[in-house]
């Protein structure tokens, strides 16, 4: 190679890498929530410094809906749920005609949006439960592979926000385990938590049923998805889910919603420089907004109240405005 | 330096790597149990080989009472709850004149031992909950720096079992992620296993209680264990509590009693090569002898009963001998 162009090539190659090491959240505007994020690591990565952070204690918790991907209108997982019933009215012929099955039977949209959260529950238990952990895995990866959402047309695992994506990575490149602690249920999550977020099974902290260890026909042992939850990982439940799963104390933790309050509390108290971060939901127009400030209707998914932006304020979490702060919310954003 | 000399020392440094790539597991006897280890380490290992086990699912799991470390005569954590009680009795004295406290108090060593399940219950309950996660690590971890075995006059921690301590170092050199699941309390484990095993906290399942949390005069949040029990990590519970808080079948696994009977089921069963090992006690001299062939008076510590010995030779499990595979049981050994 002749000297000159290698040259060239080696002053490319040295600005793309600075160009990366430079600004790992390439998504993000500038401004002070950017900078939280980078100093956050920068501080607690730096050896010898009075903020280090020793390598095993590096752990960063995120709740997933509306932190990490979509979470208006609805759930993606009750999605999942009703999309089920059919299933389960065909297995069990006599739920055809017993509430709240026969409702989302009916496919009366308006109907089934008004189901209360005991409806819910039911609907729940016979779609989540009863089965083999291996055939309730093989049937939410055939639904995440085919379903898409409404109002993308896309999978709902096209539906992560960009900029969390890099937080993510940024993260575990510099050292931090990365957990979801999520309401959702933790088996479902985790059959797409690896592709998806690069967030390994044993990382989910979810809501959690037990399961019954027992034996096929052929003496085969195999575990069944059982009625009973042992995990409501939801409000104080997420403080109390990070200690049964993890074991350790977060020293970054993301959420949106009122839901993820006790977790960003519980952070920000240990020992040390802590990170407490929420998404704020206010860009209807690349996404929703159901933020504290746009009198919204009431909604029951993701609430964001006026309360929960105060206390952030007052204890020095910081919040993620999606309208200002991020440069493009979704991978496929133009 | 000399050639000659440089030659030398090369030749030497070479053959020492060459010793310790060698032989990853010295404190083992020649024999079938290393053999298999070393084979199933080598063939989940060797990319494109047939039984190649892509480094995500490298999960082994160890029972820790009987297969880490000692737990004749009695479990190290009961002797922790032993020991707590004269402080619980005398933050609340009503307790001293009340069952089981009062045998306890009394230190009849016999008298103590008659104990039955539900006393210890009652012990176990006022003595590991109750109080801060804090102030209970605090707690356990003072007294593992301090309290001795009655037999070698040494801290618990020295009494593990130095041809595991191998394993567990080989295959987390070869990429696995060892997880201790035990019977034993998950908080108490989890106190000590990252310095006696190099296994991090969130890779200890274990029996767990429930926490609530809250918040002190300060307002700040913490968490208080409680006396309800979430996950029993015992027989059955061992597969149950694996999916609760890996959520991915081990691939190795490795116990010592009835207890481990599922737990070694539930990983053998899994697709590929599997390794399913039972360390049975049969050195009276150097440790213990309680297993099958010993007709020892019946112990309800670490039972192997003889159908768990023929499980295990009729299911390809390995059987390993104290007295027959392991060269040195203590790192202290001679």
């Amino acid at each position: 190679m002749r000297p000159a162009l290698a040259l060239a090539l080696s002053v490319l190659f040295f600005a793309s890498g600075q160009a990366r090491a430079g600004d790992p959240l390439p998504s993000w505007n500038e401004g002070p929530a950017k900078q939280a994020i980078v100093a956050f690591v920068q501080k607690t990565t730096t050896a010898g410094g009075p903020e280090f952070v020793p390598p095993a204690e590096r752990i960063a918790a995120f709740d997933q809906d509306g932190t990490l991907w979509v979470e208006h209108p609805i759930y993606s997982q009750v999605v999942y749920c009703l999309d089920r019933v059919p299933a389960v009215v065909k297995a069990k012929p006599e739920l055809a005609g017993v509430e709240p099955f026969k409702t989302v039977m009916s496919g009366n949209r308006e109907a089934i949006g008004k189901l209360g959260m005991e409806d819910l529950m039911k609907i729940l238990a016979a779609t989540l439960t009863g089965m083999s952990v291996e055939d309730f895995n093989a049937e939410a990866k055939k639904w995440l592979a085919t379903a898409k959402d409404h109002r993308w047309k896309r999978p709902y695992t096209d539906l992560t926000f960009l900029p969390m994506q890099e937080v993510l990575q940024y993260l575990r490149a510099n050292g931090y385990k990365t957990y979801i602690v999520t309401g959702g249920g933790q088996d479902f999550v985790r059959t797409y938590s690896e592709s998806t977020y690069g967030v390994p099974p044993e990382q989910v902290v979810g809501s959690a049923g037990g399961t019954t260890y027992g034996y096929d026909k052929d003496g085969k042992p195999f575990l069944t998805k059982e009625p009973k939850l042992l995990l409501n990982d939801d409000k104080a439940g997420k403080p109390e889910g990070i200690h049964l799963m993890i074991g350790r104390r977060p020293v970054a933790a993301f959420g949106n919603s009122d839901g993820d309050k006790q977790m960003l509390e519980y952070t920000k108290a240990g020992d040390g420089l802590r990170l407490s971060m929420l998404v704020m939901h206010d860009d209807a127009t690349r996404e929703y907004a159901y933020g504290p400030a746009e009198k919204l209707p009431d909604t029951k998914v993701g609430t964001f109240t006026q309360a929960l932006y105060d206390q952030a304020k007052k204890s020095g979490w910081v919040v993620i405005s999606m309208k200002n702060d991020w440069k493009k919310i979704f991978a496929f954003d133009p």
